[in-house]
C-alpha cells in the first residue's frame, strides 16, 4: 500500500470513534472521489488547532478572546448556567430556550485524573459571577457531576445569589413502568404542585 | 458556536459514513483533548490529496509512477489479477497468499453513470498483459462484477493467455443450510474432485 495512503489511515484512525475499518473505507473513498473534501478537512483542522482556544469569559471553545455569546448585549446577565462540556452547552443552546450564559466547565471533578477545582477554572468563578442572581448548576446527573455541582457550590456559596440543580425525573414521553428505579425515586421527590 | 468550529464540523460531516453526531462528537473531543491529532491528520491529507495518484501499471493509488508493487522484482508476472477497487486488492494482498501482479479498475461498467471500458482503463489492458499467461478475474460475484468480468474477456480473448474466475460456494465456516440458493447452485455447479 502507498505509504501516504497509510499515513492517511492511521492519521484516521486516531479520530475518537473511527476505527480502523472505518479509516481505511473513508481514506479510499475520499482519495477516488471527493480531494476536494480532502483540502477543506484539512484547511478546517489546521485552522482549529491553530485558533481555537477557550473564551476567556464562558471557557466555550472560541476564536475570539470572548465568545460571541459572552459578548452578546441580548443575554440575560443574571443567569450562569454551568454545564460540564461544550457538547452539554450546544444541546442547551439548541432546545433549551434559555437566554442566560453559560459556563463551561470541560470535565467533572475527578482528581485521580489530575482535575481537580482549578483545571475545572472553578476559581474563576467568583470573578465571572458578578451580576449574577441565579446559578444553574447543569452538571451530569451522574455520582461524577452530582459531585461536581457540590464543589461548585461549595465554592460560590458566599456569594449573593441563588443556586438552582436542573430537573432529574421521567423523560417526557418516558414510560413509569419501564423507568429506573433511582428515576423514578428522584421524579416522586421532585414532584411539583399540578396546574390545571 | 464558534465558527471554525462549525466548518470543522460540516468538513468531518463531508465525508462518507460520518454523520452530523459523529462530526460533533470527534471535533469537540480533538479539541479538547488532541491538537496533535488534529495537525497530523490535516498534514495528511493535504500531502495526500496532492501526492497520490494512479499507478501507471496497474492503476492502484501510488504516489510514484509505478508502485512498489508492480517494480518489485519478486511478484511473479505472468499472472494479474483483475479487481474493481483499491479495497479489494489491499483484502487479496493481506489474505490470499497471492504472488502476481494487480490492475485495478476503480469501479464496474455502468454506463449510466458513465463508466464505460475506458473510464476502467480497460484499453489499456493488452499493453498490461505483456508476458502475462493468467489472467484472474476477480470483480465482485455481483451482476454488475459478472457484466464487467465479461468485458473484460471479450476486450482480452485475442491474446495468448488463459483466464480464470475466483471461485464462488460456500463460504468456510458457511452452514450449507442458511447459504443462500445461487450460491448454493454455484457451489454445486463448481464441484471439485475430492482429495483424500
Amino acid at each position: 500500500m502507498s505509504a501516504l495512503l497509510d499515513k492517511l489511515i492511521d492519521a484516521f484512525e486516531a479520530m475518537p470513534s473511527i476505527g480502523r475499518r472505518t479509516a481505511q473505507r473513508i481514506s479510499l473513498q475520499l482519495l477516488s472521489r471527493n480531494r476536494v473534501a480532502m483540502r477543506a478537512l484539512a484547511a478546517a483542522l489546521q485552522q482549529a488547532a491553530e485558533q481555537i482556544r477557550l473564551c476567556e469569559q464562558c471557557r466555550n471553545f472560541s476564536e475570539t478572546e470572548i465568545c460571541p455569546l459572552c459578548s452578546s448585549e441580548s443575554r440575560d446577565r443574571t443567569l450562569l448556567c454551568i454545564v460540564e462540556t461544550p457538547a452539554d452547552q450546544y444541546a442547551i443552546e439548541e432546545h433549551g430556550n434559555y437566554r442566560g450564559r453559560y459556563f463551561v466547565l470541560h470535565g467533572y471533578l475527578s482528581p485521580l485524573d489530575g482535575l481537580g477545582p482549578k483545571e475545572l477554572g472553578l476559581n474563576l468563578l467568583p470573578a465571572r459571577c458578578q451580576g449574577v442572581e441565579e446559578i444553574i448548576l447543569a452538571t451530569n446527573t451522574t455520582v461524577e457531576g452530582e459531585a461536581t455541582a457540590y464543589a461548585i457550590a461549595e465554592q460560590v456559596r458566599s456569594l449573593p445569589l441563588h443556586m438552582t440543580r436542573i430537573a432529574s425525573g421521567i423523560p417526557l414521553g418516558g414510560e413509569i413502568e419501564y423507568v429506573d428505579g433511582s428515576t423514578l425515586s428522584a421524579a416522586l421527590q421532585g414532584r411539583r404542585r399540578y396546574e390545571h
